[in-house]
């Protein structure tokens, strides 16, 4: 054995371990008898603690200063890579000071829910401050010296910094908030109404899963409050939910996360257990999950074949054929939660948190002026005002958890999903004719093929960049979003 | 923190982390997705090296040698003299050897399934002779000097020797076949005919469990190939399985479950995730889910209520009222099958094994000698000649996979079975008015008070004599089936 060949044996013992993890969450989230929740938090945390000792492991360092990259071939070198950046991001940060954060996020969770409940954004303001000046001080660890903020980012999206960010985000903003106000000023199209069976919005999310390609021998589809996708290679599950008036959600919901899981489920087998094999990145993540849920899900060709398929499941629903189908599922109105947004408005909200964040991160906000800062810049992109604290700055869970940097890939992943779509869109031209018989097998192939199977294999800008033939820019979502809410909304 | 609180925290993350370990074990026998097999082996793989090495960690050593456990008070003593246990279990065996032990019985394993798909022991015997071998080499390095069997029975029941047990089972041997031998010259009861809807069994198996106490809010009742329980504390699952023709299949294995299960939701809290918070030993847990199964489950009384409840669900299902339907479920039949047999005759089963099993440990049976050995001895107890090996010598999986030792702890948690039912009758003398309307509680509450609360505080048979207020011994067994059969068989 060398000593990569022991690294690697050991980074492959700690992923197995990780996917243990996952397993325990969605347990949680599905299965766990109501009482456990106590014995189960003395079980995950005991198994974080191997994974982050392990993480740290002296012997990682050892290793890592015994071999010499260039002996390697690029796919070992690619494993290096990430072991390496995962290993010195875990020992940058003083254990008390992740310690701290641990013990502040617990409890920074449930005042954040009770602020939540009371409409009280002040009663929130202590402890969010305190959670602010541990990311700080985490950030400070990380940056050696570079952007603070870039730091944390660097957790969910390796190698994006803020100055591009900045940049893709501020010339996405002006044309989004344009092309919400013209949405908005047009008559509404009619809105699905009604009560539907939920264990038939199942059925049907089941189906609907199938025809994206899900592997079902690899993975499963249960009922959860939030609907999320655990796990990688042979055991992805997805979960979804269901709302007896809101059969969308439920379907939706399902393509999502069924994107998430095909991008595990898709990587290259030969990768396994190893850091190449699973998602590269938040971002990329999210450029699946988008591009299954909206670019294809949500296309004319696509509800053809829905339509039809609600039609079999409910019987006469109320929408009088496919193109009052797909104008439904891709309704712009008002609302203040993000999770709830359409394709149009999604990505203000995302705009605004991103620069809120930063400007905490970096020191030039006060937690206390969060809140009107917040309501100024939702004036101003969604043009009506927030109506109460919840429906504003205290409605995600990420801030009190102290996920910053986290909402940035939502919106680069729905901008990787714009150039994936406009490469996809040319590789085959004739997309929508299978599409509309609901056969989404040469979209799902062709990221697959291009995207999916390398896994971690490439940096997240790089991979994107190889399968597109372009680098990646804000400008094809903007033109696909335009296109498609001008002709929606003429 | 002194060092035992250190040594106490150390072994509170492994008992955490063993029950991750559990709980996967469950997931793969209920819900894991059919293609993930070969990643779960690696997820297990890994998560048991971790417990491995935290068994034998030289910390654990270091703490042992610097506490003295005249300083402790009775409880931490406990926690010590497992701990100690533990440790000293797990340094004695070489880990080569251990290793090995893990290869062979996985060889071994496959070896066996197709064996007893061919009937043919002979090509069994090569890798059952190296199994029987390396645990030979186990025992030998466990044993110090001592019997070498006990050594080994020892990992399912701590002080348990085979000089006690051989006296026991010699003494439960002739009074069974005697027993046996009159009840099957009788004619035989009415039997069970008819299909039986599978969900209506599984709706019927949640009445059943939770007339027994089963606490929901901290378990679930799945579905499995074989029925198991799983878990501790607040979180302890049990699955059952349905045969269409057989719901008394359905049923009662759901009560032994549900009695191996309640012994674990029902330790006293304050042992939570220490040594002291689990059922004490394989006996001891058997004694549980038989007693519930057998002395409460198999009742005249309890079978009054159940009756009913067949009718509730089936209707009129062909046998004519209580007494039929209690002759039905304690019927005794000729049969080749341990986990299919009787009351009468599954003690037989076991004994048989028992004495096999010590002679090819203690190197006075040949591993080439076995089938013979098992056939002549079944044709001695049973009265019957084994048609084939899949119904003889290849039934069981323990010894492929090197559980020798196991078999015995089967009849132990009868006999202990034996001793608590008759201190139950006469503590609550009037415990079948309670049964015969599906009232368990006055039994299980004395279970409860008396013996699964301590949890492992107190050795196996000190706790069973605690609770009976006399040592535990197989009189009270026999005359005990002895009564009931006599009286079913007149």
């Amino acid at each position: 054995m060398t000593h990569f060949d022991d690294l690697m044996a050991f980074a492959r013992e700690t992923r197995a371990l990780s996917l243990v993890a996952g397993r325990l969450g969605w347990d949680q989230e599905t299965m766990m008898p109501r009482g456990a929740g106590e014995q189960r938090s003395e079980e995950k945390a005991a198994l974080e603690g191997v994974l982050h000792r392990r993480r740290s492991d002296p012997r990682v360092g050892e290793w890592l200063s015994k071999i010499n990259a260039q002996d390697l071939d690029p796919i070992a070198q690619a494993n290096l890579g990430h072991i390496r950046r995962t290993y010195e991001r875990s020992t940058m940060v003083p254990a008390d000071l992740k310690a701290q954060i641990a013990r502040v996020s617990s409890k920074s969770h449930s005042a954040w829910a009770e602020a939540r409940e009371a409409n009280d954004f002040a009663s929130f303001v202590p402890v969010l401050s305190e959670m602010v000046d541990l990311k700080r001080q985490e950030a400070t660890a990380l940056c050696a010296g570079g952007p603070i903020y870039d730091a944390l980012l660097d957790d969910y999206e390796p190698g994006a910094t803020s100055q591009s960010l900045t940049a893709m985000f501020d010339a996405l903003r002006p044309r989004l908030v344009a092309l919400r106000a013209k949405a908005l000023e047009k008559p509404a199209p009619k809105a699905l109404e009604g009560s539907f069976d939920e264990s038939e919005q199942m059925k049907l999310a089941r189906i609907v899963a199938k025809s994206f390609g899900y592997d079902f021998k690899r993975g499963r589809v249960d009922k959860a409050v939030h609907p999320f996708s655990s796990g990688s290679g042979d055991d992805v599950r997805i979960t979804t939910r269901t709302v007896a008036e809101d059969p969308f959600n439920c379907l939706y919901s399902t393509i999502h996360e069924v994107g998430h899981a095909s991008y595990e489920q898709n990587v290259d087998p030969q990768y396994g257990l190893t850091y190449l094999g699973r998602g590269v990145s938040m971002g990329v993540h999210e450029s699946q999950s988008r591009i299954y849920e909206n670019q294809i899900g949500r296309s004319r060709a696509y509800c053809e074949w829905l339509y039809g398929e609600m039609v079999k499941a409910f019987g006469d629903f109320g929408l009088a054929d496919a193109d009052e189908f797909y104008a439904a599922v891709n309704i712009v109105k008002k609302g203040y939660i993000r999770t709830e947004a359409d394709e149009v408005q999604y990505n203000l909200h995302v705009l605004l948190r991103y620069d809120l964040e930063r400007q905490l991160i970096e020191g030039t906000l006060e937690v206390a002026d969060l809140e009107e800062a917040w309501n100024a810049r939702f004036a101003d992109d969604f043009g009506y005002a927030v109506d109460r604290a919840s429906n504003g700055v205290l409605q995600d869970v990420h801030w009190a958890v102290g996920y910053f940097g986290y909402f940035a890939t939502y919106t680069l992943g729905n901008v990787f999903a714009g150039c994936l779509h406009q490469a996809l869109r040319s590789a085959v031209p004739d997309l929508d004719d299978a599409l509309a018989r609901g056969n989404t097998g040469p979209a799902v192939e062709w990221l697959r093929e291009n995207l999916q199977r390398h896994g971690a294999r490439y940096e997240p800008r790089e991979v994107i960049a190889k399968a597109c033939g372009f680098e990646p820019s804000e400008g094809p979502l903007l033109d696909y979003l335009e296109a498609k809410f001008t002709a929606l909304y003429p």
